[in-house]
């Protein structure tokens, strides 16, 4: 599980950040990549990063301001350029639905797969499938905007080897069903339950992914015990009249959420293009003093997502 | 008066060639830069070609097809967030209103510049001012699709100076009053007429610049005696059935149509990703056998255009 910063700054490309998308890699986990937000050039970035587009097959958005969403008709027709046939599932506000369709009516771009939209509802859950499911909150931005938190489901204990040894079972094709959960029967008739020698279950890792939005209760519900918070960082703390007028948040805000929510790891994106790397530094500096584990993300990043301690 | 070719690719990005766009600078004519199509990631090209996109006037869309226009709301939004108030005009086939007008209300992107959209016919003029007029011929692809024929006016021919010495009338102000095709009177009281001291007017210079279509008459016509024809190669001459089934031109064909229209230089552009550097190689070859004065472009190219030849 691996996210890829593909554009981590606001409203419009620069010479470092391009526009908002952000990867979650589950090619381990389930064979597939999602993305959040499609700013315009993120084909070029996913090329840039060596993701391959024909291996997502789910794309949220968090809200439809051309950033987070005008790389999108282009990234669905080169998938389709590929000849891909596997399905689709984009998710985003009131909108999406429309704003897709016209588009790749009038540009007659043909898609080789099914695509799927679906317009989000605050508090709803989207899916529970491949080990995963995907819950929606609404925050507070200027206009309907959504963030997603991801859940993975537990996945099985260890299986304890000592207590099979003990009982004179050694290594062989029976460890893996019995780490499966299943019951084989062995040759001397005995017969052994896996899920009897199965430690305790490995809690599945939490991520929340949010859209450009003001400090909000929403988000701190939607990060709860998160293993990974994604957050906008748009202005820094001398900043705030700006992020209350236009719908952002300074640094220092996000920080305090990812403390209230206690998150693992606060990864800060959206950065406005007139901080320069000096203020950058002092804004990681502040809000770790609030948040400790906290990084300002660059254009390309990459970050492992462990499993939660135990 | 300059072209830059900010994307020469076909279809999708590659690593070396963006989608489809071509600028045409024109500051020291009339302080503009017209776009001619805008694919994904046209702005960010313009950003690499230090090209100011407050100062493009004028977009010229060939067709709607995903490759030529996907950059396009993108494009209008980030000259918007720069502030810009004057005017841009966007000319393309039908539809062009509907996708441009759907995309902006959609993602809520209100432009700080009033913004004019012209869908254009086969055979029309669309303007003639700032010393250009610009007119339209439909082009021969899968659907709708248009070539622009640029015209610059004669600019007036060089004052001759010696004729005005032997008259007795040396430098002074005067000169740039006559060169204007003002008439002056002396103190001693004789009147010259400027435009009788002017030498034959200089040819203006005509570009045309084509979209995706296959061999066409419409593109001779639109291209007669042109000192530039910007013209796709999409195949090379050994995949003329797949230019004609999907409604583009191999190399020798338009070669051969730069040879009939009397066109001075040739430069090609949308170029297939499957063709290697040796394929181009050998394109080009063939194609100059053709027609000698022939290029093909790449990603960021700038070619002069010199004024024809007196």
């Amino acid at each position: 599980m691996k996210l890829t910063f593909l554009g981590t700054g606001a409203g419009v490309p620069s010479a470092t950040r391009n526009v908002a998308s952000t990867a979650l890699d589950l090619m381990a986990e389930n064979g597939s990549i999602w993305l959040f937000d499609a700013g315009e050039g993120t084909q070029h970035q996913c090329m840039k990063a060596s993701l391959r587009i024909r291996r997502v097959n789910r794309i949220f958005i968090t809200h439809l301001h051309g950033d987070h969403v005008f790389g999108l008709p282009g990234f669905l027709s080169s998938r389709s350029f590929q000849a891909e046939t596997s399905p689709v599932y984009v998710y985003g506000p009131p909108g999406l639905t429309e704003l897709i369709d016209t588009t790749l009516r009038l540009t007659q771009s043909h898609l080789t797969y099914p695509l799927v939209t679906h317009e989000v509802e605050d508090g709803e859950t989207l899916f529970h499938e491949d080990h995963f499911s995907v819950s929606v909150r609404g925050l507070d931005h200027v206009v309907p905007c959504f963030g997603y938190r991801i859940e993975e489901d537990p996945r099985p204990g260890a299986l304890q080897v000592d207590r099979l040894r003990q009982m004179g079972l050694g290594p062989g094709p029976w460890y893996g069903e019995l780490k499966a959960g299943k019951t084989v029967t062995f040759p001397d008739g005995r017969t052994v339950d896996g899920r009897e020698f199965l430690g305790p279950p490995i809690p599945g890792r939490v991520l929340a992914i949010c859209g450009d939005t003001r400090p909000a209760q929403a988000t701190v519900d939607l990060a709860d015990n998160a293993d990974v918070l994604v957050h906008e960082s748009t202005y820094d703390h001398t900043q705030a009249d700006l992020g209350s007028k236009y719908g952002h948040s300074t640094c220092d805000q996000v920080a305090q959420i990812a403390r209230r929510a206690g998150v693992r790891t606060l990864l800060l994106t959206h950065v406005s293009a007139r901080h320069s790397l000096t203020d950058l530094h002092a804004m990681a500096h502040r809000a770790r003093r609030i948040h400790p584990d906290t990084r300002v993300m660059d254009d390309l990043a990459e970050v492992e997502v462990p499993c939660p301690p135990l």
